[in-house]
This record gives C-alpha cells, sequence and structure tokens, in this order.
C-alpha cells in the first residue's frame, strides 16, 4: 500500500486560531483512495520551517498533499519553499494573470499588483486549475514522492482535491478498493436506531458500520474494503437493503445528499409546490430549501413570523386562536400552515412555532418546546417537539423535522397515519 | 522564546474520521501562555511511528505535548513508546489502580481486567491525575525536553492540561505575554485592504498582522509578544487606532463577534426594528438575525418573495416595476425594501433580489448579479453586488453585505452618502 503525508501550512491552525478541517478531510480522501496517511504535520507561515517538513514528508511518503501559504500577501511562501527544494525557477504564465483577473472582473473589482504573484509556477510543475479562486495548485515530483500543492481555503481545497488531484491519486493505490457510504436518517435517536438493526450490523461481518450523530440525526457510515470495485459495491448493497427493510423510513438521503435537496427531488418529481410560514426557525428552512438549484420552481414564498401581528397578517392566524392557545401552541401551528398554504395557492404549507431559547419560556411552555405543521390537499398534520435549550441547535432540529415531516408525506402519505 | 511541539496520536485522527480539535486547543494555550508552537504532528497507533515522531519533536522543541493513546486497549501504547525512549522501566502504582477502580464503583460498574494497564507508569515520570477519567497522564524528561502526556479525551484533556501541565509551563515562558485580536472586516476585498492598510502594518514592527479570508470577508488579526498584559494590550490599542482610523467603516466586530450580533446590539441600542424582504439570499438574512436570543425585539418579520406573485401581494411592488426592469433590478430591489418597510410599519426594510445561479442567467444579468436595498425613514439605499458563480457562497455574501449596508447606515449615515 502506497504511503501518503499530509502537511498543513499557517500560523492560524498552529496557534489554535482556527481547527485544521483540512487533514480530516484529506485523510478521509486517501483511505477511500486506499492509500495509507503515516502522519499529518502543521507548520506556521516560516520557510526554513516549511522546508523542514517537507523534507521529511518526502521522505517518509510517496505521495505528499500540501495546503496552504498560495495567496497574495508576504507571508505566502509556500511556492517559493518548493521551488528552492526541487531547484526549479519560478516562472510566469501570462494564462494564470488571465483567469485570475478574470475573477476579479466577474466581481466588478479591479485586480491588485500583489495578486500577480499568484501566476507564478515552478518550472517543472504540473498547474492544477482553481476554478472557485484566485490561487491555481501545482503537482511537482520531488525525490520519490509525488507533491501536490492546494490552496488552504477548505471549499477550494475540496474541490480541487476532488477533481483534479484524486484522480490523479487512483493509480497509486494498488489494488485493494475501500468502499465508504452514508446513510442518512432522522427522526429516531440513536440507541433506538440501533436496536432496531443490531442483528443485521452483527450479521454483516464483512462490512463496518459507524454510528456518527449530526445535528439532524445519525448518520450510519458502511464501509467495505474488498478486491474489486464491484465486490466492494455488492457487500454494501447487500447490507443497506437489508437495513432499509427494516428501518427505510428514517433514511432520508445518502452519502453527502440534504435533507433539502431529498426534498427538493421528490417536491419536482411530484409536481408540487410548498409555501412556509416560519416562526421559530426564523428562516432557516426556507434558507435551506432554497439552496438547490432550481428550488424557485416549488418554493413559492416563505414567512417569517416573529411577531402576532404578522401571524395574523400574513398568514390569517384569528386573534382569537392567538389569545386562547398562545404563539406556541399546536392550534397555531396549524392555523399558521392551512393560512400560508390557502393565501399563497400552493400544494402545501409548512410552519414552526416554538420556544427556541434561551429566554421565552413559561412554567407550561419551556424551551426547546415546538411544534410543526404540514397543511396538505385533505387536512393538517402536527407534530409536537420537545428539543434542548441551545437556540442554535434548536432551529437546526426542528427545521429538519419540518422538512422530514413533508418528506414522509410525500414518499407515503400512510407513514403519517402511523403516527411515523 | 520558549519551543513547543505537540504531537496527537490516534489512527481516527489520521484518518479523517474525527477533526483533531486538541491540536488547536494546545496551540491557543501555549500561546497564551507565550511559548511559541513550532509544529504539530499526528501519528497513528503505531510503536514505531510514534517513536519517529516524539524524536523529531524532541530534537526541536524545549517542550513536547502529547495527546492520545493512555486506554486500556492493545493499540494504546504511547506508555510503552515513552519508556522505551527514555530506558524507564513502567512500574506499578497501587494507588492509581485505587483512583481507576473507584471511577468503575461511581458509575455501578466493575472494573474490567485490561484497565489494570492503566496504572503503570515510567519509573521516572511525575503521574498527571486524570479526575475526570481513567487515563492518568505524566510528565518526563526526556533528552532536553519535558515531555508532557495527555488523554486524548478532548474533556480530560482540557482539564489535565489547565489543571496541572500549564501551571507548570508557566515558568517556561520566560514571563512573556502574548496576545491576540481578530479585527473583521465585510466590503473590501484582501488586496485592497492590505494596499489601504499596508504602511500601517509595516510601521508597527512589534505586532505582527495576519490575513484571514472567510466567506463573509476578511479578518485581521493582530499578534503581540510583550513583558506585560499591560504593554501587550497597550501594544494591539495602538496599532487598532491607527487601523479604525484608516478602515474604520469595514470593520464589523472583534474577536468572535459576528455581522449578525453586531447589528442586533446596534438595533437594540437605537431602538429600531426591521422587516425583510428577501428574493435571492432565500431567508439567510432572517436566519442569521434571528440567532441572536432576543432578537424578536426588532426583527418584525420576513418575507421571503422567490415568485412575482409575492413580490406584488406581500411586498407591494407594482407589476410595472417587474415588467419594465425585472425581478433583479435596482429598481425592485428598492421596491421590496419600501413595500416590506410599509406594510409592516417597522424603521427600516431591508431587501435582496438577484441571480444565486447557477442557471436563471441573461446575456444582460449574469449568475452572481444582487441588487439589495435598504429603506430608511428618509428614502432607500440600493447597491449592485457583482458575486461568483458558486449558489451558496452568493447567499452567504450577499446576505452579509446586506446585514452590512443596514450597519452602516446605523453607525453613520454619513458613510452611506459618501458611498461606502
Amino acid at each position: 500500500m502506497k504511503k501518503a503525508a499530509i502537511l498543513t501550512i499557517g500560523d492560524e491552525l498552529l496557534i489554535g486560531s482556527i481547527v485544521d478541517t483540512n487533514a480530516a478531510h484529506l485523510g478521509q480522501c486517501l483511505t477511500e483512495l486506499g492509500i495509507e496517511p503515516v502522519w499529518t504535520l502543521t507548520v506556521g507561515d516560516d520557510a526554513a520551517r516549511i522546508r523542514h517538513a517537507l523534507d521529511l514528508c518526502v521522505s517518509l511518503a510517496d505521495i505528499v498533499l500540501i495546503t496552504g501559504g498560495l495567496g497574495p500577501t508576504h507571508d505566502d511562501v509556500t511556492k517559493t519553499v518548493l521551488a528552492e527544494a526541487t531547484g526549479d525557477r519560478l516562472v510566469f504564465h501570462p494564462y494564470l494573470l488571465d483567469q485570475i483577473e478574470e475573477m476579479f472582473v466577474r466581481r466588478g473589482l479591479a485586480m491588485p499588483e500583489s495578486n500577480r504573484i499568484q501566476a507564478f509556477m515552478p518550472e517543472r510543475a504540473v498547474v492544477l486549475d482553481n476554478p472557485v479562486g484566485t490561487a491555481p495548485g501545482f503537482m511537482l515530483r520531488h525525490g520519490e514522492a509525488d507533491v501536490f500543492v492546494m490552496p488552504g481555503v477548505p471549499r477550494e481545497m475540496k474541490k480541487m482535491m476532488a477533481e483534479q488531484v484524486a484522480p490523479r491519486l487512483q493509480g497509486h493505490a494498488g489494488g485493494r478498493v475501500i468502499l465508504h457510504r452514508v446513510l442518512k436518517t432522522a427522526g429516531i435517536g440513536e440507541s433506538s436506531l440501533f436496536e432496531t438493526i443490531k442483528d443485521l450490523i452483527e450479521s454483516a461481518k464483512d462490512v463496518r458500520v459507524a454510528s456518527l450523530p449530526q445535528e439532524a440525526g445519525i448518520n450510519l457510515r458502511l464501509t467495505v474494503s474488498a478486491a474489486t470495485g464491484e465486490e466492494a459495491r455488492q457487500r454494501i448493497a447487500v447490507l443497506e437493503t437489508a437495513l432499509r427493510a427494516r428501518a427505510g423510513s428514517f433514511i432520508y438521503g445518502t452519502d453527502g445528499e440534504t435533507m433539502e435537496q431529498t426534498l427538493g427531488r421528490l417536491l419536482t418529481d411530484a409536481e408540487v409546490t410548498v409555501a412556509l410560514a416560519e416562526s421559530c426557525t426564523g428562516g432557516l428552512v426556507c434558507d435551506r430549501l432554497t439552496d438547490t438549484p432550481g428550488s424557485s420552481a416549488y418554493v413559492e414564498r416563505g414567512v417569517v413570523a416573529y411577531s402576532n401581528e404578522t401571524k395574523k397578517q400574513l398568514l390569517g392566524v384569528s386573534d382569537e386562536t392567538l389569545r386562547a392557545f398562545g404563539a406556541v401552541s399546536a392550534q397555531t401551528a396549524a392555523a399558521m400552515a392551512e393560512g400560508v398554504r390557502r393565501i399563497s395557492g400552493t400544494t402545501f404549507g409548512l410552519s414552526t412555532t416554538g420556544i427556541a431559547g434561551p429566554s421565552g419560556a413559561t412554567p407550561e411552555k419551556p424551551v426547546g418546546l415546538v411544534y410543526i405543521a404540514l397543511a396538505h390537499p385533505e387536512g393538517v398534520i402536527v407534530r409536537e417537539l420537545r428539543l434542548g435549550t441551545e437556540r442554535r441547535i434548536n432551529k437546526v432540529r426542528a427545521a429538519t423535522a419540518a422538512m422530514n415531516l413533508l418528506r414522509l408525506y410525500l414518499v407515503d402519505p400512510a407513514h403519517i397515519e402511523k403516527g411515523i
């Protein structure tokens, strides 16, 4: 098995101003490619230390992945250090300057002179384009190792790793294939989920299952190592089929798929529309649903009704309902969902109301009490949630639960009748 | 200044199953103690590699902080490696076994035999008690370095670091204090910002300035090392004052402060209210503003007007405006902000409309074209933004720009007139 070292560069990592998520991401990618990460090293923006770290990495590994220090400022020295180490000159690439300038033009800005430096590359380097930032990366042979240098901004690094570095590393993996698949669940707790599927996990000895609790729910990561990709996929598929037969309604997506993407697909396929009436989630349901390209086809509108006045004026909730049951109640949640559906003329209305915290609680209505409601062509469904005490987490969990309610209805309205 | 190396041990870190937060925490602690972290190294649970990494750390640093590999299982080998390196025998401490057994008794459990190993220590080690877990740590002199070994569980490590390691490191700092301060900016690019303040940074030789690009804008981190805390604070303050005189309107917060918190504070202090009319940001402005506890006092409502129908029905945008200029136009942005302000009766109306991408572009209106508008008691201000091609990033940047427009107005309406 080929060996890899990861070198992350930046004072901000070393002194702990930011947590190094790049190293973990690259470790995952390497493992999935069947390449063994042997160590991760972090140094600051200091040429001598970067050089020392580079030499160590090259002496230990066949592949070295480096992130950071490719920016336009005086403390970005990665490229100079690499060029010195390999004895390359830095040469100017006019087409890179054009790309960088274009990036500024698109934003209506003039390129500052300092960005010019980003168009220089070690002469023998293979350039790795950066379609989402101004710092191109590169690949260079140094001693016995292949060295890949990527920007430190996580989003730019991830894209470059996925599209340009990983494909070049495929050949290094040497035989065994490691495959992961993540099944994402919502609406069930970790222990209940494991009690439901425990025997399946134990009898599938060739597939390892890890439980990864997330804010939105529990993710199950299935991992298999096999001689061929076909064999690996088959083993995963056998266990996945068994898990879906047992707990399928809780599984809303796989791998990188989000709840909002799944829901968007279901709404598109059914050719239906939805309008949101949010109180305690403050617009988060609408924000997430509109993250998906093309969502304007099924999201007609969103109303964030923080005040009672807005609940009455834009959602048609009656004074009587608000007075008799309060803004945080099953009745108000139902009236909000029905109101937004009626006024906007959509297929569905989806609402949230609750006490996100930390203040606003009463003896009968504690922090974390949330009602979600779905108005559909045949009526309205309301669910009560008892969440925690942290405001942001409560918003995220309530938003996920609301989207999951609509997802369950779209998959099979019978789920709802069974009270899942 | 004394130098320190951090060594974190664990397969799960290396393959990226979990992100290494221990390294960042220890980097912060060292910096605050006036000790310079020179590198962070991560290796898996492998005796030969741990030994290699240990030797490197000891050769580079006066202080080595190690976490992980102190558990009761076969792959916890940190203690054995340390003892071999220093030539110490492992000796049994009956009082440690008592403590570990007691930890199990308190949880109503019997101690498994495997935990016995945790009561062994290198003979010359100073034991560091672990009041919240079963793995005691230790301190050992190795060559010219002081080596501190702590458990990998973050909560146990943090307590041991704060209560037992940090006090022992005070003496190493040589009396110097290191202080950081982060100034968070929005509305200006990295290179333009540096051109504006370059001479200030260069002439302030005793304070180092690092640039940390974030989605919302550029953060400037000021770092100073001084003989006393008072002196450090003074030096930071001198540079901060100069930076604010030059680029103060771009600075929206310091250290952990977010744009929404700053804006919430300004709205509260001024006793004013705001209503949102969002199109391309899809509810994100409202979501972020309502993340702050107590935001119901100043956020009256939010309308996510994805459809033209909603723009007309809930915001009073006229058919003529939509027909003549289109939904993505300065005129519609202004009408949305004025409409939501008028209908909700708030002090301010804030709107966004644009092409978030990836589709929806026309030759005249490319992806990334966004208009934001602020309706205030005396009129309306519109700004055009040219963002990038990624949907989520465009939403985040447009939302930040909209909040920043209101922030600038609240700080000093004159900023707006100057076109900042």
